[in-house]
């Protein structure tokens, strides 16, 4: 019988996907549970979480304080490093080590890559990686796969696009590492300097996957059942004027969704600045604040079960 | 049978007599409550609040907060929004949309006037407005009223003096768009700069109520029964000298109270500055903490009718 | 029968021996109910307790709100002043009052020397004093004395080193009030320019008590049971060269202490920055994480205890 309890969750690759499967049904569980009545449930009276949030964050934080909320458990931490013991020269290690003292997990974001691990190899709680700098962001992907079971029924068989910086998403990345344990067809959209890493690339058809690259957006979602966006961020861009030319195409219109694929679904981590246009937001294929709130039952789901409570 | 479930709360004239009616009998029915027994009541175990506040706040943040803990329900939020993705370029609507998915209902305060009234079109679940900058602050005028049944018995047939910066104060606005439901006697007191709008004024005269204007506080309390100080606030004024000049003339002593009108009853939203003596403090009508106290009741009401729990 | 319900925790010289005997055994007695089952008690449901930390702080102000967590209540507060209406004009006075109206008791923190007792002077609620500038912190003198009952099972009869600077540490002046109760042997290890004051010495002495006082860390520690460490602060030396010598006396490694004394207990306020090397930490002896899990506990009973719910 696979089980979480006592388990870090830092990265995208290392789950099986009986691990994944388990993850889906728990949140699915918890999202029947919580809509059947208002409130939450009282699995985790008493029990605490440390929020220890490095760098700001509103979505991943608020997330998993309301999981932690709906589960009846506490939450105790800080949303920045500034009022933090940091200031006067404490190093992470030694943070942690204290907070591990009084809490019962942790969910932690921070700039620098590496972090949630070294945190958890002096952590004696579970550590939940929130975030690591240009790392990874494995709730989030755990999140997305939720989503697209949701919205789409199925994973398997699915076309989907990702579209946006490629070299750079931690989202993304995060989210290949989970999407290879299915039988889906994946669509690359990217300006050719913020492409899916080659490793990346290589690794999946290594591995039998289908992987199609393109710098056409309309092309990619003409035939897709998930079109997932990302920002594309002005300052990885030395020539300005490309980036410019470049942004342009990577805008997503209702216009666009209508005449290519009405049947569209639309994804997105936010926050986003102008790639979806806000008259998209009506379609009833638009379903990113919908994903945003998949984060809550995931993220309920994950720390039911590194806690052992189900 | 009136109710407000699934409503927000963005202004004072939103309310009906009747309305008002009920959230006052709901706020004196939860103050005795809390009176009997320490601790709180546990009608919202499992739901959770959103407190978003845009700007700081110690006193409105604390009291929503502490009446939202005292039902039994959880909160998350933040206090300034340097910690949010404001920062990232997204815009309040994408936000609320977001944290929607999270939550049961808002609590926010926000420096733009109308703020809270975007919120509520894109929210599914209700606002509270905890005051949109120079815009509207309902909460503080119901429990301003609040106040003045426990600490006077009634509202029909009080005098009651506003004194102040009655030109920009929103709490004196929310104020008057509740008293206008009454039948009491309104005395505005104020520098001629800072009078209250003549089409206030006009307003109220044409429904029928008593309003008197004077420049001059002693005058004022002699026959009130409640005195509501505001702080007159200095960048106002396009001449210092003027400021400092009309400003003497508005600070409360004891000397005053105890001279002209012993039984008077004082408020004031706090914080306050030096318009109120802190000799006064001990006076047995200087109303204002416990006006502050009376805030978590009314609150408590608000957040219990809008979710439907009574 | 002694009792602490409805008292202030202001300094470390307001206990009585019996009062102290209480605490210890309250907090005993919730750390054996923590380890038996996981989650917290269920006596303060309802009740909420203001952590209003006027000055950044980790480890204090997450160890009182996961203590009030673990008891069942819930926390308002801030963690830095910046978000308050200090900024407004408001006197500490003030916003205790107000504050006042919505709790049921307080943990504080604030730079000015006595800000507790001005707080604890005009709140109707029990103040508990996490430290006050350069004054006092007894909540972490009573948490120090816990941890050396539960690392060497006793107090009376212990050799105690304290190190560092014990000229400025408030966490050692509010130790030695606590300490004097017992019969314990005080061993004071510092530079002579931050020597232990001499009216704490000379008092002590009077009451019958051992004191040594050396500069030599090496010969103290080889008797101790108990070595406290605390951090010497680099701005308190006019001379930065004797600042560097000194300092590199007093920096405990784990050479050291398998070279002088490997039963000695090693305890630590924390944060440190560089005097216990990081080689220590796996020694049976290293108390000081265990010793900020201690706090727990400990703030458990001085919360459970004002509030008379045992």
């Amino acid at each position: 019988m696979v089980s979480l309890k006592g388990k870090d969750i830092l990265d995208g690759a290392q789950f099986s996907r009986e691990e994944i499967d388990l993850i889906m049904e728990v949140a699915k569980d918890f999202k029947k549970k919580l809509a059947e009545k208002p409130g939450g449930l009282d699995l985790l009276r008493g029990y605490v979480m440390a929020a220890l949030f490095f760098e700001p964050s509103t979505r991943t934080r608020l997330s998993f304080e309301t999981a932690m909320h709906r589960l009846g458990g506490s939450v105790i931490g800080f949303s920045s490093a500034e009022s933090t013991s940091i200031s006067k020269g404490e190093t992470l290690e030694d943070t942690i080590r204290t907070v591990d003292q009084y809490v019962d997990l942790f969910a932690m974001r921070h700039p620098a890559i590496g972090s949630a691990k070294r945190a958890a190899e002096v952590a004696t709680h579970p550590v939940l990686n929130g975030g690591d700098g240009a790392g990874q962001h494995p709730t989030q992907a755990l999140l997305d796969l939720f989503t697209i079971y949701n919205e789409c029924g199925k994973v398997d068989g699915a076309t989907i696009v990702l579209c946006g910086d490629l070299k750079n998403g931690r989202t993304v990345h995060s989210g290949v590492d989970i999407y290879k344990h299915f039988d889906t067809k994946l669509v690359f959209v990217a300006p050719e300097q913020l492409a899916m890493p080659r490793e990346i690339v290589e690794k999946l058809r290594a591995q039998g996957k289908t992987v199609v690259e393109t710098t056409s957006l309309e092309d990619a979602i003409k035939d897709a059942d998930i079109l997932y966006m990302t920002r594309i961020q002005k300052e990885r861009f030395a020539d300005v004027a490309e980036y410019e030319r470049l942004k342009g195409s990577y805008i997503l219109t209702r216009e666009m969704i209508e005449r290519l694929n009405p049947n569209l679904t639309v994804m997105h981590p936010l926050p986003r600045v102008n790639e979806i246009t806000t008259d998209v937001d009506d379609l009833p294929g638009a379903a990113f604040f919908r994903q945003a709130g998949n984060g809550v039952y995931v993220r309920m789901a994950l720390i039911a079960l590194v806690l052992g409570v189900i």
